[in-house]
């Protein structure tokens, strides 16, 4: 065997051709060739998602459970676990999760529902960011007052700020000489009082432009809003996948990816890519001038942040799970490679741990829960879990890792929350035949997470599956399909699908979203033990998260995963993380809040923790091992007809 | 006449061939192909220097005084006054001035007469840079002390130093927890405790090794220190010609370059190339980690820190003559496109005005006289001759155009003082003949400085020319060449010259001697009146500048450009703006006496001083109009045999 020896490879349907060597693994060349395949474990062969046909040519490639034999003689492998050994032609099915796009008209409504929602908080705050814009008059020289430009600058600004020696860029500088000779002698400042530091020099009176960006940085999606920071308006907002997508679905297969030679730069480039096209397309649409934008102010989680920031995010996965820093030193847009406002300063908003970060402590300032007494349950659903409970006088939080499911992963018919997600499911009592409602009203494409919470949920009420998560047989129907002891329940059938398959659950299925609701129930309960409290106390329950607009809060009471108390107490935010964003953007006193709240949670580590274990377990049922902690479920589904209903031990 | 038309210019000797438009510039040509073209004057044809061959083609050329017919004939032309017209074959003469390399071991041994000079200065250095390099044990994480490494590590500084919350920039950070975990939690931190800003972190305890850089950017001449911050030893030291000089040979003439499109760029980038080279030739001879070289002292005129810091010198030239700055923000290296030392932080020495650069402030402090109740007089002699006058109590200076002359420019045998330079003439009292003593010892290429003074001087004394510096033809010597009015008198035969061309002195040159001296002993005269003191006040006169190691000062007086007081009070210090850098390099004590000094410094404007005028018109005659200012040189020149010494005017 020659190992020196080179391969071509073309990849359909794009007809893209390059050269590897021998033995490069396919997924990998997919990626270095600028293609997209999905692979929420990261390429190590347990998700299944990356297969591909070979339609020429004979790679090497391992046996796996996610090809069947007859799959395998039509060509079809796993491309991560696919050696080059031979000139091949590729054929790469169409990506659905990394390709879709995101509604922008959905996006920019959602934005006002989360506006809505915060308008309270959102009312209390008095803008008054962190720079300012004043107009100065500087002194002019003469052949007897012949001091420098720069003297006669800071001494107007001393005269006007008793600052008695502000800090000036050498790039502001620069520009100096121009802008005061520009219109008399007359400039509008843009200054970091809290800094001392001048940012822009324009020449003659200020225009009272100021604008800022509130960004959010998730490891699925990346939010942006332009914002007037004069009355608060949000004047654009956009959105878009995280690209680093396609190293690694969640946070720990990007870690993995950062290690690698390389990796930290192409993420945290592929970050920045992104974050310099929402500029660019905010702008496009606005007419502002970039000029005028100076700062933005950024939030995430901690993994996300450190990739931003070009941070080896190595340690949050080894023990102790430490960050380098929970927040970043303030620097200017550029330094990050940040393109169009080359005025803006970035600020990022303080974490509390390796995995409670920013986004939740904007998450709690966007609540409002820090500045009350009544006692409140913050909830971030996604990958990780995020919990935090307290008021005004304590808080506590923790961090439980769900899995992606909520965000399609790990569901073979799992999709994001976008257009053809399945969001909302009935399943008749008589037929067990499912309705469903897909996000945007066309053909279903797969089902997300709000929608895999309610088809569990009405499929346990309903009966066709049991406490365990295990298909009742005895219902006998055309939608559960079964081959010995392996069913699916057919959700919609391939006839009135956007791709003509079915949309189904299986028991993997049903046993990944088991898991993940019962990692968030025993959180909140080992959460509220330790500090002595149950879930009676609580004032109010906050949700946040982009699991689906219509999240159905009782059937998510119904699989155990909320508990079991008032439905009055919930409300569901969506994304806290970009208002909380926002609102720091506007106002440095709510910034400073942020960094008062971040620094106030007491973390919880869960990991270590044996009363969450003992909890988890007792969470593989639904709606819980202990039905008393679910009293109304429990109720429910006993006055519900039990006819198909299994023999249940209780 | 096809404008469109593009023409081949090829370049002899180097063979560089290239494409230009239609009456394109035959100088600015030779310039943008990378080649090197003298003109003092800045390319507008009154220097004469930039001759050039055209061995093939006829390009549009203008008449100049410059090119005898003959020469016109054998195709030479001013380069400045040609256009690109044809197809060309041009060949360039040899750039004496640019190309000279510096004699290294010379400028290490002027370095160290330097030092000597300035050995008590610089023994009273209590050496305490800016920046400091501790030793730092960090506490290590755990699973029950979860703090981010940077809290951990501000924690630290915070208990060594008292220091709240120290800054950090995001590259310091992005190496912080490799460094922490690198050697057991104990790091070497470099710490700007002014700024309280951390510079650099190294695993493990640190090594002792500190070193900084020193640096004068002259307007001619880039000099360079590598220095050992332990013991204040000057480990290496190196220097360039300043390759700005091939945009224009001085201070106006790049200005006015740095004004046209790309020319500040430009003329930044070229400076820098060369600091860069430098740099790397100092650690290439010292085999030191550039890591731990953490600060470099930059001193040099105002126009010289202007482009140094890419920021335009434009209002220097201009009305009511203003600086954009005097000093500049402290900065990385790095961000200045240095490289090689990405951890040093950048100084510069403050100026005083346009005029009145950093470089005197550092010759200054060089001479101690700002911590002196002697009464002293510092000038500086260059292009510019900068003089201060004071002592601990006052200090008064200012700025006096002397021309190219002592710098050799101006002057058609002229060359700057390197080898080859005649620095020492002898005129003998009988023959006339005169004899010559050149840097290095061989023989001769032309007259610098110092070499000119002298000359000008002897034939002076010697009755070769008269008090207005016309020559005296009635001594009718072989070494006096007259061809109707027009004299030459010759200093060298071409068969003992380098390039076997003679060595003369022409009118034209003691006319531009003339005006240089007068302009400096007008300054001294008007600068002391200005205080009500006359040269008999003075206690001690230090002379700085590149004309020359061998001022001889005696000669200096009898030409009346420096006051005819003892001897004695004379010391000649060579460069001190290098040695002044060098100070504030070892000691931020010393560094901040540079800011005291230069806000001690009143500045009195000449260019519009009346007083100053009629003493220049007055300095327009060896020594002087009023003989009664030089008794001593009046003395000496009677006691002369005057046999061949034309009928004066007294």
């Amino acid at each position: 065997m020659n190992n020196r020896k080179k391969y071509q490879v073309k990849f359909l349907p794009s007809n893209k051709t390059r050269t590897f060597k021998h033995g490069f693994n396919l997924r990998q060349a997919i990626l270095d060739s600028g293609l997209e395949i999905e692979s929420s474990c990261g390429g190590v062969g347990t998700c299944g998602k990356c297969i591909v046909q070979i339609k020429e040519g004979s790679p090497e490639t391992k046996k796996t459970k996610f090809i069947s034999e007859s799959e395998k003689k039509e060509g079809f492998v796993l491309s991560c676990l696919t050696k080059i050994t031979d000139d091949l032609v590729v054929f790469i099915p169409e990506q659905k999760k990394t390709r879709a796009i995101i509604d922008k008209g959905k996006l920019a409504e959602s934005s006002n529902v989360y506006a809505d929602i915060n308008r309270k908080e959102y009312e209390k705050v008095e803008i008054k960011p962190w720079i300012e814009k004043v107009n100065l008059k500087v002194e002019e020289p003469s052949l007897s007052y012949g001091t420098s430009d720069l003297y006669r600058f800071k001494k107007a600004v001393k005269d006007k700020f008793n600052i008695e020696d502000c800090i000036i860029p050498i790039n502001v500088i620069r520009d100096l000489p121009k802008k005061l000779r520009g219109k008399g002698w007359e400039v509008a400042v843009t200054i970091d009082l809290n800094k001392s530091l001048i940012i822009n020099i324009e020449a003659g009176k200020k225009n009272d432009e100021l604008y800022g960006l509130a960004l959010d940085i998730g490891t699925t999606t990346i939010v942006m809003y332009l914002v007037d920071l004069n009355d608060g308006k949000i004047i654009g907002s956009d959105s878009d996948y995280n690209p680093q997508i396609k190293f690694g679905e969640d946070i720990i297969n990007r870690i993995v990816y950062s290690n690698k030679e390389g990796g930290l730069k192409k993420l945290k480039e592929v970050v920045v890519d992104c974050i310099n096209n929402l500029i660019w397309r905010l702008l496009l649409n606005s007419h502002i001038d970039p000029d005028n934008i100076i700062s933005m102010v950024v939030s995430g989680n901690s993994t996300m942040m450190h990739l931003f920031y070009e941070v080896s995010p190595k340690y949050i996965r080894e023990e102790p799970y430490i960050t380098v820093a929970n927040r970043f030193s303030d620097c200017r847009a550029t330094e990050l490679g940040i393109k169009h406002i080359e005025n803006a300063f970035v600020f990022s908003v303080q974490g509390v741990a390796s995995y409670l970060g920013g986004d939740i402590t904007a998450g709690i300032l966007a609540t409002g829960m820090s500045n009350s007494k009544d006692l409140a349950l913050f909830i971030d659903l996604g990958t990780n879990g995020e919990l935090v409970v307290g008021n005004s006088e304590w808080m506590m939080g923790c961090s439980c890792s769900a899995g992606p499911a909520f965000e399609g992963g790990g569901v073979k018919c799992g999709t994001r929350a976008t257009d053809g997600a399945i969001q909302k499911v009935w399943v008749d009592q008589e037929t067990y035949k499912a309705e469903v409602e897909a996000i945007g009203g066309g053909k279903p494409k797969g089902i997300c997470g709000s929608g895999l919470i309610d088809v569990i949920g009405e499929m346990y009420m309903k009966g066709v599956i049991d406490r365990k998560g295990k298909f009742n047989k005895n219902i006998g129907n055309q939608y559960l399909r079964c081959i010995k002891d392996d069913c699916l329940y057919i959700l919609v059938e391939g006839k009135d699908t956007a791709d003509g398959k079915d949309i189904f659950i299986s028991e993997v299925d049903i046993d990944n979203l088991m898991r993940a609701k019962a990692a968030i129930y025993a959180g909140i309960k080992t959460l509220l033990e330790e500090v002595g409290l149950s879930v009676y106390d609580l004032d109010k329950v906050y949700l946040a998260g982009g699991l689906g607009k219509k999240l159905n809060v009782g059937n998510a009471v119904v699989i155990g995963m909320l508990p079991d108390i008032n439905i009055e107490k919930y409300s569901f935010l969506g994304n806290t993380s970009i208002t909380g964003s926002y609102l720091s953007l506007l106002s440095s006193k709510k910034y400073e809040e942020t960094v008062k709240i971040a620094d106030a949670i007491t973390y919880v580590e869960l990991s270590v923790n044996m009363k969450f274990m003992d909890r988890y377990v007792a969470g593989l049922f639904f709606p819980y091992t202990d039905l008393q902690d679910f009293p109304t479920v429990e109720e429910l589904i006993f006055s519900l007809d039990n006819k198909n209903r299994g023999k249940e031990e209780k």
